[in-house]
């Protein structure tokens, strides 16, 4: 992109007193991944412009959606349609994991949802497998402790999950 | 219902290794409010059966959203429908909070949406405003201290930003 324009939207995105879903401008800002997102997670896959992550977390079984979309903070930003889809994968990928066993990890006993972004505000949406020997139960895993990076293994074995969720997915 | 039908309906679901969802005896099970979220929270309206309640907490404004349907504990056990519906509602009312000034509170800069529910299993949906001053920030606001019960004006206050959210989103 050309510098000037590329700092007309710039200006005009900063300014912009309108939401972003509406403001024809800011619609223009491309995407950039959050470099905290980006450190903390591993790209698997991607379904209707919504990235596909796992967290670099031994601990859980724990995937990131990640809208591409220039600066969504909330669900409510998101269009109706983004945001089914949005929560269709949600359901969908937290019923394939509460129902795949991973080695080394015990059975998923519940599944947490959720759009926290207190700290990281680009829009992200969580999916954690939890059962009661985790290292968090019952707390919420977000600020507990530190995570255990993925070794090779493991991090196979998740992108396995995700590609055959994604599979049945989009065969249904 | 009559005893011996509550009883059939009981004993039948007890030993039902089907998902709730796919349960015809299931389905029949009457839904009874889980304890604690009665406790900790206060009945303002429903839609399409699913209870509005906010928490019985003046640090926040934070909403729940209960589906009036026995036995559901994730939100892939709902039917692709009430999940819908779910979500509308979440994005709707988490707007709501967001644009809604709410006296002797700062305005809201982040909303929370998850599905946690690994102490209270009965699927329950939260949203919570959020701001850098609140009791929490930035950690989620689950198990962090203890609620400060809403007086009866903080508790008019939510119910009319309910009641008002749900003019728009009926009107919609």
């Amino acid at each position: 992109m050309r510098s000037w324009l590329k700092f007309r939207l710039l200006s005009a995105h900063i300014q912009c007193p309108i939401k972003p879903i509406a403001c024809q401008d800011c619609k223009t800002m491309p995407f950039s991944l959050d470099k905290q997102l980006e450190a903390d997670s591993l790209f698997v896959t991607s379904y209707d412009d919504i990235q596909i992550r796992v967290m670099n977390d031994a601990r859980y079984v724990w995937v990131l959606l990640v809208p591409e979309i220039a600066d969504m903070t909330e669900l409510h930003d998101l269009s109706p349609d983004k945001q089914q889809i949005l929560l269709q994968l949600a359901a969908s990928i937290g019923a394939g994991i509460k129902t795949t066993p991973m080695p080394n990890l015990p059975a998923i006993t519940k599944i947490n949802t959720a759009l926290i972004g207190n700290i990281v505000s680009q829009l992200h949406l969580h999916i954690v497998g939890r059962h009661p020997d985790d290292a968090a139960w019952p707390a919420p895993v977000w600020g507990m402790g530190s995570a255990i990076k993925l070794d090779e293994n493991a991090t196979n074995h998740r992108r396995q999950l995700i590609h055959k969720i994604m599979d049945a997915f989009q065969e249904n």
